[in-house]
């Protein structure tokens, strides 16, 4: 992968930030001026093995920033990549006169790519009666469950809202954005990735750490700025997080799979209180 | 449609909201009560003409309740369905022995269905001068600009937040929802739909909709609690409706596409305050 760190930022040459002429109302004043909007555009990932022809895995709604992660994040947690080791590059599409397409992102693999899932997708003919079991299963990514992990204090869960928040870069211009952040077990700040997705934010952060080689993140804290789906629990449980910290609710199925995966779900993170969904046997109260 | 409206809400046998024991710190204090989370489980669409096997569109992960309106909401913002005279049934699957499969609803069309975009999207070879306006030609569906639509005084706008959050009956419980609320432009409440995604919960508003038989929704208002995306306004455009507006904020591509569908985009609607960011000549200050 070294021929790819280079560029390992991607989408330097695009705006994470867009400026509009907006009118602000308030009460009977009105007020037009420029105001800074979270840029969001489409990015089309796209993958191929050795003498494969390159195929579109996804269209995703991004904002611009670190696209080399989020493409090589997206294809590990879709279980298109296993590790470090199966990249060959990353890179933006060449346009016609030799100018790069930054919305379009291709990842050779050193190993020839099978996409079964979406053509399975669209012929779904399982009998009616595990049709529900079958849409799980496609949902569901092959993980397992996460090893031991550390053991975290509550003033450190405590503080992870405030230290995500400083280390956010574009929400402060525009108001707009998810954060996923990650932490050592002692609070102390690894990286912190943000997107107008919030699935997106963590693709990047976790690329990120797959491009590092530090994966598995078996001794971290994910912190992420808004609510708590299936997949922010399943998406973290491939890279080995086993810890999993939020600022709002969970959903029932985010519970659900913190439970199976093995992973401490905190939710409603706010001051000195929090909410343990699952695996509370990792949380240190008082310390 | 008469045939679906009896069984139009969908999803009355699963419940919104789930509960779980959930350990809550409070600094040194720990308690360990039931708790209720929002419900968050995969629902499988799929659609067929007549003499068509069912085939599947889409796999969602949503909050049970309106399976049907979303289903229907879904298949007409994805442009597989034109209105509800295309509809012939609505239906869970049936499991082997006679129960209904609530995670699997099936669209019956009166005229043949033809799923191209899927298949597109995986041979995707646009050459690459052009692949990304092939991708944001993939991304955008077809949608007229909406029309006129009425104006709307500021005194209204600034009520909607407190009206669509009165409305929401699920938030209050988990705290874990998004919702969508349809408003006249006076800001009497039409209908809310709530979900644990954002697009969800509008789709199943615009389902609601179609099967109320009330397309286009020329003189209405949307209000959506969290952030504007891309996607968002487009769905909103393709239903016809020409105010959007947000508690928080919208995306650049969200500006860009309501300005182009000529609908009024209004962000961070607080208190007195609300910035309009495209078309804001159906905003009246002061009334």
């Amino acid at each position: 992968m070294t021929g790819v760190s280079a560029g390992v930022s991607g989408g330097a040459a695009r705006r994470a930030v867009t400026s509009f002429r907006v009118r602000t109302i308030d009460g009977d004043r009105v007020l037009d001026n420029p105001d800074k909007v979270v840029t969001e555009e489409p990015m089309e990932i796209r993958v191929h093995g050795p003498g494969q022809e390159a195929r579109a895995l996804a269209i995703t709604m991004r904002t611009p920033g670190n696209d080399f992660e989020l493409a090589v994040g997206f294809c590990l947690t879709e279980g298109i990549l296993e590790s470090a080791d199966d990249l060959n590059t990353v890179a933006y599409c060449l346009a016609g006169e030799g100018e790069q397409e930054y919305n379009v992102v291709t990842v050779s693999l050193r190993r020839r790519v099978v996409l079964d899932v979406p053509e399975r997708r669209f012929v779904a003919n399982a009998s009616c009666g595990l049709c529900g079991k079958t849409t799980l299963d496609e949902v569901e990514q092959h993980c397992e469950p996460v090893a031991d992990g550390p053991m975290v204090g509550t003033s450190v869960v405590a503080a992870l809202p405030e230290r995500l928040r400083a280390a956010q870069s574009v929400f402060e211009a525009t108001g707009g954005l998810h954060a996923s952040g990650l932490f050592t077990p002692d609070g102390d700040l690894v990286a912190v990735r943000e997107d107008v997705g919030r699935h997106n934010a963590l693709d990047k952060l976790i690329g990120h750490a797959v491009l590092e080689r530090r994966l598995p993140l078996s001794n971290t804290i994910l912190m992420v700025s808004g609510r708590v789906s299936f997949e922010i629990v399943q998406k973290a449980a491939i890279a080995g997080i086993p810890i999993v910290c939020a600022v709002s609710a969970p959903s029932s199925l985010a519970v659900e799979a913190a439970d199976r995966f093995g992973q401490t779900l905190v939710g409603f993170v706010r001051g000195e209180r929090a909410n343990v969904y699952a695996h509370s046997e990792r949380v240190d109260v008082g310390r």
